[in-house]
C-alpha cells in the first residue's frame, strides 16, 4: 500500500535558535527535509542519492506564522501533493502544541546519469508503488 | 542617498555541500540573507535584533536551476522589491560565472516589543531614508 | 538525586553528510551538546542562557573513530567528569551498533553578568545539587 | 615551494550566531577546516575527496577565549604542525583586531580504497612537495 503523509516529533536544539531566541528560518527547510526522509523510510525508500538516481530540490517556500524556541517539541508533517512525470511535489505544516508555526512546500525531480550531466528521469515505478498523492 | 541592492561574492565552503556534491538546498536561504546582511550594512543599517527592534522572516522562496559545488564563487544580489507598511519584500538571483543557480524572494516584518509578544510596527523612516525600491 | 549522565539516540539527518558521504566532523560537537541539554533537562536544568547565568564553552574535543552515514542511529552519551570552582567537565562517547564512532570531551563555565562584561561565578549550588561527577 | 600556512578573514554570519549573541561553538571547526581549503588552494591542491584519495579528519580541538559576535570580521590562520606517515596536523588562531578569540588543531589521515573500506595510506609525494612543517 503506497503511503502519502509522514509526521515527525522534532526537539529544538540550542543551535538551532539564533540572537532572536528563535529558530533561525533556514531550519524550517531541513525539518521539511527530515520528514521527507522520514516518509521515504516508512515507505520503505531510501532519498539519498544512488549511482544510479538523486532527487535534486527544485523548489522550496515557507511562510513563517510562528517562531520556535529551544527545547519546543514541534510536529512536522509532509504529505505528497502532486506526482508529475519527472517530479514530485510535497506540503509541509509545522506545528506546535497544536499552533501553525510554518507551512511550506518542496518540489523534488528524479535525474540520471553521472555527476555534472544528470537530465530528469520519469518517476520510477518502484517509487509510484510505494508513494501516492495524499486524497 | 538610499540603496536598492547589493551583491556579495560567496565561495563555497566545503561543509555546505552535501553528498550528492552540491550545495544543500538550505545554504541558499543562508546566502541570500548574508546578501541582506551587507545590504543594510551598505546603508549603514543593522539587521540585527536590537531591544527595539527585530526583523523576523516572514517568508522565503527558492526555485534551483543549477547546483553549486565546493569551492565556486558565486554572486549573490538582492534587491529591495517592495516596501510595505510593517514589512520589506526582497527578490535574491544567485549566478555563477553569469549563469543563474537559483532566484529566491523572501519577506520580513519589523516588530517591536519584549521577546514573546512582539508586535508588528510601521518600518521606521530611519530605515527608509537608507532603503529604497529597486526601480 | 543528582545524576551524572545522559544518553540520546540520534538518527543522522541528510544535510549533516558531506561529500565524502560521512557526517561532517563539525556535526559531532553539535550531538555532545545535544545530549549535554538533555542531561540539563533530565536533571531538571536548563542550559540556555537567563537574564542571570549563561555557559559558555571554553574548549572541546572529538577523537573521531569511525564514520557515521545517513540514517544510522548513533547512541551519545555525555557524563560529567569534573566539577570545578566556575566550570563543569564533560565526557562524550558516540557509539553506533555499540562500536564506538568517538570520543569527545568539552569543558563549560558559568558566567554571570550582562552581555559583553559577564564573569565566570561560581557553579550554583543548585546546579550542583542536581549534577554530579560520575562515579 | 611548498608554503606551511595561510590566513583568511572570515566576517561573521548572523545565521552563526546563537542565543547568548554569540557565535556558537561548533563553527569555530568550520572557520578552521575552511582556512584549510584556502591554504591547500593556495598550494595548489584540492582538499575535496576524489576517486583515489580522501583526507578524513581523526581529531580537531578548540580553547575558546573571547566570543566573536554578528558582523565581526575574525582572521584565521591556520599552519602545518607535523606531516606524518599517513597524516598532517594543523594548529590555528583565531583572532579579532589582534586578540585571541580562539586557539585550536586538527589532525587528518590520508585514506585510499572505496567509501567504507578505505585504508590510510602514505601522504602522497604531490602533497608533499606543496605543503610543509612550518618553521
Amino acid at each position: 500500500m503506497p503511503i502519502s503523509e509522514c509526521r515527525i516529533r522534532r526537539r529544538i536544539a540550542f543551535h538551532e535558535v539564533d540572537s532572536a531566541g528563535i529558530v533561525h528560518f533556514s531550519w524550517f527547510y531541513r525539518y521539511m527535509e527530515e520528514a521527507e526522509s522520514a516518509l521515504w523510510r516508512a515507505a520503505g525508500l531510501r532519498i539519498a542519492p544512488s549511482r544510479e538516481l538523486a532527487y535534486p530540490r527544485v523548489a522550496a517556500t515557507f511562510e513563517f506564522k510562528k517562531p520556535l524556541r529551544f527545547e519546543d517539541e514541534a510536529d512536522v508533517t509532509i504529505e505528497v501533493a502532486r506526482i508529475g512525470r519527472t517530479s514530485i511535489g510535497y506540503r509541509c505544516v509545522i506545528t506546535l502544541n497544536g499552533d501553525v508555526a510554518a507551512l511550506g512546500s518542496m518540489t523534488i525531480v528524479c535525474v540520471a546519469g553521472p555527476p555534472g550531466a544528470a537530465r530528469p528521469t520519469a518517476v520510477p515505478d518502484f517509487i509510484k508503488e510505494r508513494l501516492t498523492v495524499v486524497s
